[in-house]
């Protein structure tokens, strides 16, 4: 390959390696906009030291966990925990180009990095307003050292996953639905935040702010341009223009069917419903947005949206509670999405929908035990729920002694107040 | 041309097409700072829905009558509303290179339809806080489907303006005033809001959150350098770079112009003053960012943000209620941009000059009748304004059933009322 | 250098100028969460108007005197105060190549330009809640139009610091601390802000908008990505891959630099602590983010966040009052980074160790004594601060007559209050 196409190609993973990082800002403004006015402060915190925590073990031994040399049978890495310690790795300007890959090596690293940190991000929303900081940064350490990069490896990595011939384009199940099991099993073990049920009914809790939830659903839109984008691999023109239209008009179609159907449904037109349903339609279309025509994205997104409504109240039937609708987002519409494979597209074809099928099931049972026990095990140890009254009170208070806002009388309040 | 340089080329494009995207949150996040807090989910909820069906109508019918094979002596497509269908083109990989553009099929089409929803959006903020929202969702589908094509198609398709030898290098005319001659025709049968003009008094009323307007302003000018710079269609170094130049300095210009001609008609520094006066600056350079040298851009960006304040005032005068002033900043910063054309750069020129007020005159004449005769038919069938009773408790709750923002005791209100 | 690979390295560089440039919108977000609500229209309207000076005394004169065709002994440009003109230079399509520098010359402008206006942007929040608008402005233009190019020279401009042997790749030194100098010259000629210190005591004033806050810090991570990678000048796959990597894991060791030694000296977690240990760990790396592996990266961000706590603390112990944080940030972590450059990577050694420490010392003295003079000269002429009671009321309405956010009653408010 000559070396301007070799740049070409590396530069569209760095540019997509940018936009998938401002999907981190994406969840963060969500989450955020989501929760109560007195967590805020706390899922900010949360969403910067995942970031943090997700870079720093990727580069520790997640992303050799991920793409290792040598496989046990191609389910775990024989050597993983080899980190790139201090030194730079031999080879000019400490570049290892990869034969035909057409992109550098800590070009890899990068861009892989910025997907590890996404999982811990999904279960973070699902479990806000009632677990405590410091075990959910213990339970987000392990998650993405460990259970991450090892159901990444069989498919992306090359394991057994990827030899029976399971796809899963841009992590529809590998990021997505992995991020869902963790935040169910944190759901199940957390329980309900209070007031939420009282007997049988179901109190609505409203994020206190829907800009900041809207500017979330933005940035994650815009970042997914490099989530599915830059899963090419390549700055091929044909693929990475397919993969343009069919994310976009996936996501379009999702907004569409959320409104159709959440409006059928309470008779009146939900913002956050719409803001779900964009992100499901993206989530829908992650699996196999190189596969698709742009009439079948529509269909997969107009799909997903759909489902929103309909999975955002049946969890709460059962008793499920999830702020942000994370597990209706990213493990519903990651289970669609991936089956979407073997239903339309060039894929399509019962063989590979009972390997879609057997790649989903065999995913979930992995990741969800091991968050289940993970969540299970600090739970016995430390505890992960906040007291009543810290719950009450709010977490910005009781953990972090700062609120999200000064109060509207600031003016006064602050400037007299300290003063004397 | 060889494979890197395609490539490349194609790159920017696809690179630009995320930087148009973003600008849809820009216009969300100003039209929802701009809007009292009672109407914030309305124009969040609004912004959502225009995206969608911009790209989804572009899909089913606006490219092909934007860019048709053949047309009716330039006017009209002759095969318009033939969609994408379910199937991939044919051709390796789905994809149809262009012989000599420099970029693929898919990348056309996702470049073009993040322009179409743009005109709505315009649309949008200056009918806020007044209109229904399904009306409003027809006008923007028929406005977007069949509009903005056409008159689009009569330049950049081709046809009678484009053999006329009329200039708009990124849209002042075909995308900015098409908007605000939707605006104007909007803003014109819905009337003015309960209580802005009262017999010879102007009530201003101020929008709710001047932070969200601001980010909404940096976001628009962050999109506009691929707005402008992805209408180079292609990477060229000399050409790419010298629109990036142009539209920051006018942007820069804009914000001085506004701050001085605003200071002294108003003795104060008027923050929404600067903030439309770069917006005035970006539309101002739209149509000759290829054309102009440094210093031209300057001076168009200057007046275009000297514009702004008076035009803004003469609004008022006229009893023209616009809440975000998208009047001013894309339908007169969009004629005397389009005009500078012939003023300034290498096209001043008499005739120049005469044929871009022929194109202004033209695409105006045909899209304010085109929305007029849109949105009274829909008044006529189904009514375009809420209730007095529904303005004045603000279309969160009368079409939404929610609010923007949980109340600032929401500590106390949301644990506490919903348990017993 | 072949036509493809030239495009692919100043379209890079291009890209990079737009994540610059939304570093802007990082700070504005920033620096508006940190101030009280009261004076947050002012600190937007300089933000705004800070760009819009940057970009226009760059093209005006900076340029010109940073990157000077002569200079005297590479001290001062031979001609500065040349601009542009209005007239394109001379040469095909106004584009004059640089003969192997890979890029346009106008995308060589716009880059640095871009640059310019942040040393700036990290004076106006040292200064917020109690400059005076216009004085500001005015030390602004002088600031960016003279002192930031003239050090910018010395080293960029190939003078007497570059053949020194002084290194800086991206400006932990020439932009950050240069930031930083002004900043503290400012706050000691300003004094603090009414009620901040009260004898031994010291009250902390916090800021109005923690998301705000947040959302600042991720936009300006997210255009650190271009900050640093853009100025490897040119799209060479090994470089630009390590530099998002060192730049990437420098931020995250920030977070947890912070994390831990906030949480050892306050005893809770203290989310502006962890947001300024970030930036801390991106300032740190600026100045050898292409000379470090990936683990002194780790090292140095890690050291830079643990610095932020202890800095704040002790600007506060010396009464210097900075409302956001940015001294500590830019100055003392600018210091560490380009210290580090001698002590860690492929150039450490004692020799560079005190080259480094020359270069901070000649461009902290030369900058420091230029801020200081100028901002006394203009409060000798007309004043620096704002009167006592325009500072207890905010300077929104005082200077701006105008509010952030309308109050939350703003329903009945506004529409009841005008309207009779």
């Amino acid at each position: 390959m000559n070396e301007s196409l070799f740049t070409v190609n590396n530069l569209w993973i760095l540019v997509a390696t940018v936009l998938v990082f401002i999907m981190h800002l994406g969840f963060a403004s969500l989450e955020a906009g989501f929760v109560r006015r007195k967590n805020t402060v706390n899922i900010l915190f949360k969403n910067c030291m995942i970031i943090a925590i997700g870079l720093l073990t990727y580069w520790a031994c997640g992303f050799n966990l991920m793409y290792p040399a040598e496989t046990f049978a191609g389910i775990m890495s024989k050597f993983g925990f080899s980190s790139f310690g201090l030194a730079l790795p031999e080879g000019a300007g400490g570049l290892i180009d990869y034969a035909d890959g057409g992109y550098a090596y800590y070009t890899d690293f990068i861009f892989q990095a910025m997907f590890a940190a996404t999982c811990c991000t999904i279960v973070s929303g699902a479990v806000a307003e009632r677990i405590k900081l410091l075990p959910f940064l213990v339970f987000c350490t392990i998650f993405v050292a460990l259970s991450y990069p090892i159901t990444g490896m069989w498919k992306w990595g090359g394991g057994w996953l990827d030899e029976l011939g399971f796809y899963d384009f841009a992590g529809s199940t590998l990021v997505h639905s992995v991020g869902g099991w963790g935040a169910l099993a944190g759901i199940i073990l957390l329980g309900a935040r209070k007031g939420k049920y009282k007997g049988k009914k179901i109190n609505p809790i409203p994020g206190h702010s829907m800009p900041f939830a809207a500017v979330g659903v933005f940035l994650l839109w815009f970042g997914w341009f490099g989530f599915n984008g830059g899963s090419v691999l390549s700055a091929d023109a044909g693929a990475v223009s397919l993969v343009f239209v069919t994310t976009s008009l996936a996501a379009a179609a999702g907004a569409v069917g959320a409104f159709v159907v959440s409006h059928a449904m309470f008779k009146n037109y939900d913002l956050s419903m719409v803001l779900n349903g964009i992100l499901g339609g993206l989530v829908g279309i992650t699996a196999g947005a190189d596969l698709m025509s742009p009439g079948a994205a529509v269909l997969i997104g107009l799909i997903a949206g759909a489902i929103i409504p309909i999975s955002v109240v049946t969890f709460d039937k059962l008793r499920l509670d999830d702020p942000v609708g994370a597990t209706s987002v990213h493990l519903v519409c990651g289970i669609w999405g991936t089956l979407a494979v073997g239903l339309f597209g060039s894929s399509a074809g019962l063989s590979q929908l009972l390997i879609q099928a057997t790649g989903i099931a065999a995913i979930g049972v992995f990741t969800f035990s091991f968050a289940f026990i993970t969540f299970y095990i600090i739970k016995k140890v430390s505890g992960i729920r906040v007291s009543e009254e810290e719950e009450v009170r709010g977490l910005d208070i009781t953990e972090h002694e700062m609120e999200a806002y000064t109060p509207d009388l600031s003016n006064a309040a602050y400037e007299l107040a300290p003063v004397k």
